[in-house]
């Protein structure tokens, strides 16, 4: 019987060597301090920035390891086996990089975002999403701050109170969200550096789980950014989000939730096994119960996983269903952690419960995937949607 | 956005044009009839038959279709979503074919199993399981049923009570299992021919679900065989069985399910897209519960096919998950078909339990798969040990 | 350790004893011709008339047995424990009582509802509701048939299209809702005899459950009544639905789910210990699994009892919490019944899917209660709005 | 509409009063820093004590309250409401205070009990159960720690490793189980003193959730008792355990469970009322799918008090199904509040995620109810046993 593993065959590509080494020896090793402490995996950031696996997905053309969405989503899985607070941050990484090459396409001539892409590709920036707002909360789409020319349109002014921004106070930039400067339409995207004026963070992150994620409201009190740093047009920034941001956030979050379920699986196999009932004169591994809950716990990680793979090989044959399991992955993958985690802490008892392994700390974070926005139940209603041919926002006509 | 199918891309193998013409002229017509009468689907087999689907796993060697289980699986998913009765009965006949072509490579010396092979190739000859007994239910792998030798060596007669087997009275053969004539082991197969002396059917099948896969209880009292009807080894036919019938078997079973799903979820999207609220001059399909049942439906459906492409794509590369897959796709598939026709049922209201639709017979279908051994509760069990390092079958030492 | 009843102590009162000699003697023989046949029980309910069940929750005063909502929860839930169909149509015709005996003590000037509730307290007549609708579905509360006066006030005409009317063609009468007359308001309710002019019901009922309760649909076309056939004041038809008939049907439906489970919970124990797995020398109640699933399964059933329990004395005290209990009970009961009905399935698994006992037919009745307007979904709506203080119905302001 | 509680009509004890006090003054505003810091919540037990709660349930005529079950579950399920960890350790001072009283009734003549007994009924004394071991895990029935006779017969030496001892280092005593010291039987019981020699606390305790309850291994190395420490008779400390420790440990901590739910229900139904989505102009009280589920949080809260109240009911009454009940109300509660935390959850989204209101800390203290012993699992065999007809522990003959 194989270890309880996601075999993938033989041959492993270069990056996943480099990644296996940062997380066997810096991440892994870290995780449970980043967790206690609710520290910035600071350490963790550098050594995957070094290894070439922060810039893993900007396009070879620009400096970066030009690999994909399939790439990004074992990235995501591996490091959510480790360390959930890390894989959070480069999902966020990835998804800001994915709109900024998206723009960049699109924005060549103007100079674009070739920039930010080449330090990113470099190991030299963090980015990361800031969209959720105190006002409208987990719908994203819907943005209150604001954007308004100054400085005769050299430069603009952007006001907001974001809600919940990961690694705030720590990412080089921000994929920003406002109200459109002058244009129709729901939302405008901006690049906003970390030494903005007029940005500033509000107080340290101190949440159920994911506690090294630095997920902070922040709040922008007259920011200045030059009219350059707009990523795409005005006014077309929800169309971006949506194409080129929500798969990889989407899947990347499914992938952080498989991982997480792969660990549980192996901790509880692993916990069974060495336990002794001592006037029984065996092993947990030797109760019906149990092993039940861990087969099921195990089915969890693996339809997870599935789904994300059968997803990117929709996404990359262009297949006719590809955005709808986009949609999917993460309400399924959230969800299938939330009760792996479950399991997991049944089959391990008090023992979990007390922190003896690494259990407790999945079980808090595996409730995160289910609250970020797109929550759960949003994503249950954008495909109920789709499913029945009605637009995926707005009030149905 | 798609249709709710599960797209596989733009060609389709000539095969699954045949399927597709049977399905659409006599199976799908005929489902609701098969259901209502109890009634077993000659017609429709004779069609499959007649299209060449029921000689597609028989090798090429021997004028058979010579695919593997990624067709057999894609045929009976297609059947599921149609008839469950036909698709079970394909299901079982495609597993009986598995055993008889395992032991034909090993027994080609002594004539083998060639005969009965080339008449299913031909679609002259449909076969089945006859597992399960009385005395040990639902644990197929230790039979009471005994062989004995007669006629000097030349005939045995074999004494079985058994439970469950599918196509009952309509199979022209029956992969059947008893205790080893002499060998060490816990079992012996045997090919018996549907008119072999000392076999009946013990009634007609009434059951929840599956209304036309005549699953009877049928038994042998001093049934004659020649000893040639030995299916590989005497003591061997548990290891045969483990080897080359559960794979078929649990993957088409979960294909099944998966079909069933996929059904569920076309026809709810129809039922909330159709049924108008007419006080608020809206369709269902405005309402925010129906909807997201119907999303929580379809991710079921999906995971459910992507763990079981997962589990073609592991056996087919030989990979050391492979196994671990094999156990998992029809406990899966299965509770996952139970959770969904309950979501199908609650978002389309009375008119599904008033039989307005298919909802109400998939509904019963639904919950086949978890009660036919092994059951949902045996596999959890199979899978536990597995990922403990603990024996499948037996007390743990 | 006791037999798996509900224990109410040594002392049963008259009608208990009644009721279970017509339930031992007609009730429980007839239930499995009553489903296969979908025959309406009428041999059952004329038995039950006898011995005073149908008139058991008349007012002493007008002859009938003078109980409350506690004894009609338990006449209820022995019924639904033996057969849901005769469950059913009793609950039914205690809703349409209590609505007419609400409408008679403020009509008693006009001699109000008298006549039919004496011959309801004499076992004479059968009553019934006639409530949703095929325009509004499960919405009852929002009518869409008319009332229109006619013969210079004397009569009035009834049109309308009902969905789902228990007891359709079987009932002496129907409690039947439309839109007012003249009033404002959403709706007002008849006493539609049985053999009204205009009235007609649109063909048998072949469900999925409760094959016997003859739900069917009916429609009045130019149906003609009294003008003294209002029940109540014109216009004020909800709000005597909701205070006197919602309670009695809510209640009673929850008792008849909880009758199901303890029934599903006594025969699960039955088969674990009668039947043996003869290859280990032991009952299946020695199988962990079968035996956990089990123990869940009279969990449920205890708490929904319980439940009902706590929910009658809060009426019966006049509790705060009263309406907000009311409305808990049915989504409490049918849900749990639901899950139930599948642990039940699980434990027995093929003896059970194959109709060996009455498992089968309980877990078929077990959806019934959920699709029942209101739906388990629109109980919920119901109660979250109650717990932030909005509306029960109509858009939140 | 009533605000969220259980209402019990308009009269309140004595000690309701005085409990609320402490509530409201002490236990309420140091829940947080409690949990926080993961410090026993020493000042909110003097307040109990001083308010006679901890010696409510010590017989009259010992100077106690002479309060029975359904005080004690009062109590517990109102700390619990408040803060779990305080309720957790009043839960295992109860249970201990009940095996005292109980070895109390049959000890008289030896002196017995009383002065510990009087000690508690003043506020002087608060106790705990010392029963799981490390050995043996929760298999509490099977201890493994010895005792010994030493100093002729007037002193006795107790050996074990303890797992799992709630209020570690702060209780005045330990209801201490080990093997008997010379009877046939499982165990015996012995009162251990705090300061007893040879007693020692393995390290201060970091759960997930109930932080403040101190629940620390414990360790006896040569601890020294005199022989007059015996609770009750010499390998009769399982009889003692199961008939007057467990129901009241079991109903207590039920009770725990049924007050988190209630109090989550009224946390999300404020945060969902005073939370707005400005872009919509509307609260989130205005949103389907968070109102469906705390309804179904809410229905969790009630059906799991009823149940307790159920069973209360059933003890007080002696009615046979009593002992099935207590087996069932920690299973059944626990299970509960684990589902109704997640409602909370995800209702409440991320501000629960980050911390903003008690729901994360709820969140947390909820799964701590399973996984004490007897866990859910081992509680669903007990009950399947019991329905079963089979001894509750050890191998079914």
């Amino acid at each position: 019987m194989p270890s309880p593993g996601h075999d993938q065959g033989p041959v492993r590509p270069p990056y996943q060597e480099a990644l296996a080494r940062v997380i066997a020896d810096v991440i892994e090793p870290g995780a449970a301090e980043t967790d206690a402490q609710g520290s910035f995996p600071r350490k963790q950031l550098d050594a995957l920035a070094e290894a070439g696996i922060l810039g893993l997905t900007v396009p070879a053309g620009l400096g970066g390891g030009g690999a994909g969405l399939r790439e990004a989503a074992h990235v995501v899985r591996e490091l959510g086996a480790a360390c959930g607070s890390t894989a959070m941050v480069v999902t966020m990484h990835y998804a800001a990089t994915a709109a900024l090459t998206a723009a960049n396409a699109e924005m060549a001539a103007a100079g674009g975002m070739a920039g930010v892409l080449g330090d990113i590709a470099a190991g030299r920036h963090l980015s990361t999403l800031a969209f959720s707002e105190s006002g409208s909360r987990s719908h994203f789409w819907a943005p209150l701050g604001t954007a308004a020319l100054e400085d005769e349109g050299q430069g603009v002014r952007l006001d907001a109170s974001k809600s919940w921004v990961t690694s705030a106070g720590h990412a080089d930039s921000y994929v920003w969200s406002s109200r459109p400067l002058a244009a129709e339409g729901p939302m405008t995207l901006w690049l906003v550096p970390r030494d903005a004026e007029g940005l500033s963070v509000a107080g340290p992150f101190d949440g159920l789980g994911l506690r090294g994620n630095a997920s902070a409201p922040m709040s922008a009190d007259g920011l200045r950014v030059p009219r350059t740093a707009m990523i795409g047009q005005d006014g077309a920034g929800l169309d971006l989000a949506m194409a080129a941001v929500l798969p990889v956030f989407l899947i990347c979050t499914a992938s952080m939730s498989a991982g997480l379920m792969r660990r549980l699986a192996e901790e509880t196999a692993a916990h069974l096994q060495r336990t002794q009932l001592k006037h029984l004169g065996q092993s947990l591994a030797r109760q019906v119960q149990p092993r039940a809950q861990l087969a099921r716990l195990r089915i969890e990680a693996d339809r997870a996983w599935s789904l994300i793979e059968g997803t990117l090989g929709a996404v990359e044959q262009g297949r006719a269903d590809a955005q709808l399991l986009v949609l999917e992955v993460k309400a399924a993958a959230g969800e299938a952690a939330a009760d792996a985690a479950d399991l997991a802490l049944r089959a391990c008892g008090g023992a979990a419960f007390r922190k003896e392994s690494p259990v407790e700390r999945l079980f808090r974070d595996s409730r995160a995937a289910r609250v970020m926005a797109p929550t759960t139940d949003a994503l249950y209603d954008f495909i109920g949607r789709a499913l029945c041919g009605l637009p995926l926002l707005g009030e149905p006509a």
